[in-house]
């Protein structure tokens, strides 16, 4: 199997884009991502999108097809393939264009997340989202997402004594960081007694502990490592993938504190390069909600299960700490356009080992995993990136 | 690259399936593919799913781990990845399972596609089909799949003389073959008059022009063919496959009366095995309407442009002629159910090179070609089979 690399990135700011449509997003990002990589529109051989919910939010299926119009690659009729997993979507759709490059049927993809959540109510994009869980056992029986990471989180609770002040830590954190974010939502600091005293959603999640549904696109270029020295810019080697399921329903798994999908995807990524915990530098995780951060950093095995939480709490994963977790302020702060997360999530770690991430760098980043998952991580999707 | 086989089929009947889930459909037409190949759970290492609409019509995306839950796949968490691309998504489900094992990624993967249409009212259903054209420009516009459709059968009337009897030789012959399989949904004959005095839908398209939209479910089991052999069933190879994309809006495109991605996607299928169309034996091909088999046919070099529409009438396509088209019943007759269409054409195609067609099986059929496509032709994938 070849290597493979990624040449250029994207991305647009997250948040509340009500002057952009979804093919805006699209096209803007994937310009950008061609433009950063220095390659022309006829060196892509496929075209990977990334996108949720489309079809509920805008009655727009097909998004493949879409963005490969207008982003001018139906001239020579490039191959383009939509991937969907929830929220999982974007690092997915990576994961299919990094096995059509490893494997040798093309050089080069444009990898392309993009999601327009705001173009609905409040209630009706929030419907949306629970749509990545069972519609049969969960969302029709009026479990929203925020009470099955609520169930979630009073289990780990209860298991592992896991504190308030600790779960505010995670959204702390991740506003810090994404207050040196430019692309972030919320760019913004919070206290901790913010985040402690924020609405509560569903007993015991509050209004900071959730990520918001927000508007954005990202995009790689993925290109095979043995053509990439012709372009311009440091790459970035992808060397290890992936990805696991669970049940969709959360009452189907054994324990309520756990994502199992996470800890086998990262075991296969692992094992994909030989690569350990220890050897990275910096993790981007898939922070729904702040159960999400902890749970993910305990499977991933970064911490002992029930011991995150008191990690965070204790700056281990903030900049400047053994493992910064988030650099981008996560999905809580830079904000979660589904579809879109997993490139972003990409992007950052990119970013970061280009040593581009400006006041936010992590000092001699070498290595970095992104974790993104979909539902309550019955799609897990991983990968480790290094710099070469 | 290593070669792949199909070592499994299975297939729910086709039609308004109001007894029977998206999960349950799913189910059984997986264990049934499973159980033709002769293989266990544990020795599946992917899942892909092809469907298109499930967010719109059962608020369910995120089917991949549905579907791996429901067909007890989670309990090794197999990696699922769901694929779509409107009436393409089946199709494209295989293609990506053809390149993982070609890769070297995996050894065995299971492609199922299943649809609920029928669950919605009639509009709502053919309103999601029109997602698979362009929201902004089409369907929002008030453009009906149908209508849309109706042009390019306008289009080609006008610039060949194409004639209302043969159009109708299109429906004809599907629902004679559709009258020798089981599965169809509609499993009898019409008369030429009968489809042309079908009501009219949209000018000069009628009733009987137009594929229903379906429920149903289809699943393969695909192998590196290095280790079929272990498996009991004849293995049928898949030699060829090639996709390519068009603008997803009929008004970017140069000719109304062209599927520019077939013709495209056609010529890479063929290049990547070294056959040509004489090669063929048999072929299925995606008609949603009666225009889009006898572009499809024109398209992929079947017949010359302008020339297909008079051989249908002769009876070329027939069963017996000399190149018989859609043994299965079609989209027309055996049934449309997006996300499974381009699934349960491979199937036929299968059934077939096995000599398992029962009355309707293509004499020595060696080599097939299955053409499957999503929106107006924006996406097209075609897979060539070969008999070992």
């Amino acid at each position: 199997m070849r290597e493979v690399s990624i040449i250029g990135i994207g991305i647009t700011k997250f948040g509340e884009l009500w002057d952009k449509s979804l093919r805006q997003l699209g096209l803007e990002t994937g310009l950008a991502a061609i433009s950063d990589a220095g390659i022309k529109s006829k060196d892509i051989d496929a075209l990977y999108i990334g996108n949720m919910a489309a079809g509920s939010t805008l009655q727009q299926e097909h998004v493949s097809a879409l963005m490969a119009d207008y982003c001018g690659l139906t001239n020579h009729n490039v191959p383009a393939t939509r991937v969907e997993a929830a929220s999982a979507s974007g690092g997915l759709a990576i994961r299919q264009a990094y096995m059509a490059i490893a494997g040798g049927f093309i050089d080069i993809a444009v990898v392309g997340g993009a999601e327009k959540m705001t173009d609905v109510s409040d209630s009706e994009s929030s419907y949306t989202v629970s749509m990545g869980s069972d519609e049969q056992w969960e969302s029709k029986a009026g479990a929203t997402f925020a009470s099955l990471h609520a169930m979630m989180t009073q289990s780990h609770i209860e298991q592992y004594g896991t504190t308030r002040e600790e779960m505010s830590a995670v959204s702390v954190k991740n506003h810090y960081h994404a207050s040196m974010n430019p692309i972030a939502q919320f760019p913004f600091t919070v206290s901790a007694e913010a985040v402690s005293n924020s609405g509560l959603v569903s007993s015991p999640l509050r209004m900071l502990d959730c990520a918001p549904n927000s508007d954005g696109a990202a995009a790689v270029i993925l290109c095979a490592t043995e053509k990439a020295k012709k372009y311009g810019k440091k790459s970035i080697k992808i060397i290890g993938s992936g990805q696991a399921s669970d049940t969709l329903s959360l009452h189907h798994r054994q324990h309520l504190n756990q994502m199992p999908a996470i800890r086998v995807a990262a075991k296969r990524a692992f094992k994909s390069c030989g690569k350990k915990v220890s050897d990275l530098d910096l993790i981007e995780v898939h922070d729904n909600f702040t159960i999400s951060e902890i749970i993910a950093l305990e499977e991933i095995g970064i911490f002992r299960r029930g011991k995150a939480a008191a990690k965070i709490l204790e700056g281990e994963t903030k900049l400047g700490g053994k493992i910064p977790t988030n650099t981008s302020g996560g999905l809580k702060a830079r904000g979660h356009a589904p579809g879109a997360t997993g490139i972003a999530q990409v992007v950052e770690v990119v970013q970061q080992l280009r040593g581009d991430a400006g006041d936010r760098q992590v000092k001699d980043a070498k290595i970095g995993m992104v974790e993104n998952h979909g539902g309550t991580a019955a799609t897990a999707v991983i990968h480790i990136l290094e710099s070469e």
